[in-house]
């Protein structure tokens, strides 16, 4: 097998689809832990949760030596260095702009408080939403204070959740904040300035796999 | 450069990962033909959507010939071809189960029906929400009728948006009306029969990858 570098990769190296497989990899971890699981093998771990064994020491390969020749991985050590290099090692402050039903779901996500990220407030620019709060408590704010708090509440990420004709809007207010990363919900193509990170959730995706799934089924030979 | 194999693949050879693609390089399709661009290679493709050339060459030619040499692609046509590989030449009729936040975002939201996708109905179990409708109009009906309306409606895949403690419940009523494929927003892993095709969608991953790419940017080099 070809050595693979070791040296810690910049950002530019390591692509969307890798750290997106790392999470996977994390998500399965956790499963593992809870069930009690000690060491795994990447034939193991990719048997259980449907994945790549190949691809699994490859991506792992990419940022260490995670693997015991005859144990596979140990499932705590491995879990805590995907959480180190995903920099989930410490909490991550998060405002999702849009208190419609998508931003309120996503303020009451479960799934993002379990993995460390801190639902810090919602932002709107209706009379109406601010100063209410979402079902799990986290605050409606004005959008006109989102500089004031970006500053104050240190926020490391934004998530877009309004709707299509106002995320361009939105974006450069959050890039003027002063915020670094955005996830963006809202349909539609935005531009970000260099330097910021943006990254376009399209549910749509899911939904077009379940559609091949189908399409593969009925006209099955 | 290895011949690759050019029947028809079935659904266990090809990798939930490559189906996400075919969906990420339709969205870019739809971009360029908006923008009027009728012809593109896969390095242009690639570069422009922040994407890898071989792995679009690979992932097309897995399902046939596509590329014309010294044109690239034709966009138009490689749209209708993915379109067909995807399953999405047909309308497909959707119905999401729980009508709180998270459901009716995605009963609304626009990407779906944009992608040929009809949300039908939504379900839930709470006397005051059935009866009334999402703000696009999806009427949201009874989870008890649910098999009744996936026969009369023929519908071909249900999302699931309830919250984890309820979502075991709610996926087997699904599986016993009759669905096939299963979108699954609600957190917790659900456990679905032989046969029915189930995916869960964690957003979590989304804002993972933001994650990383702030740790790297923190204790850059």
């Amino acid at each position: 097998m070809k050595q693979t570098n070791k040296r810690k990769p910049t950002t530019e190296q390591v692509s969307e689809l890798t750290t997106n497989r790392l999470s996977v990899y994390l998500r399965c971890l956790n499963q593992l832990e809870a069930a009690g699981v000690e060491t795994i093998s990447s034939q193991a771990l990719a048997q259980q949760f449907h994945l790549n064994a190949a691809q699994i020491r490859k991506d792992l390969a990419y940022f260490g030596e995670f693997g015991v020749r005859g144990v596979g991985y140990y499932v705590k050590d491995l879990k805590r260095h995907l959480r180190q290099i995903l920099g989930l090692d410490r909490r991550l402050r998060v405002a999702v702009m849009g208190a419609g039903n998508l931003g309120l779901a996503l303020a009451d996500y479960p799934g993002f408080r379990r993995e460390g990220f801190e639902i810090v407030a919602l932002f709107d620019v209706s009379a109406e939403k601010i100063g209410e709060h979402s079902r799990s408590g986290v605050p409606i704010l004005d959008l006109k204070d989102l500089r004031r708090h970006v500053r104050r509440d240190r926020i490391d990420i934004v998530v877009i959740a309004v709707p299509a004709e106002s995320g361009q809007f939105v974006l450069d207010q959050v890039v003027t904040a002063g915020v670094k990363a955005v996830l963006n919900f809202s349909p539609g193509a935005l531009k970000a300035p260099a330097g910021i990170k943006l990254k376009n959730v399209d549910l749509t995706v899911s939904l077009e796999s379940l559609s091949f799934y189908l399409a593969q089924d009925e006209g099955g030979e």
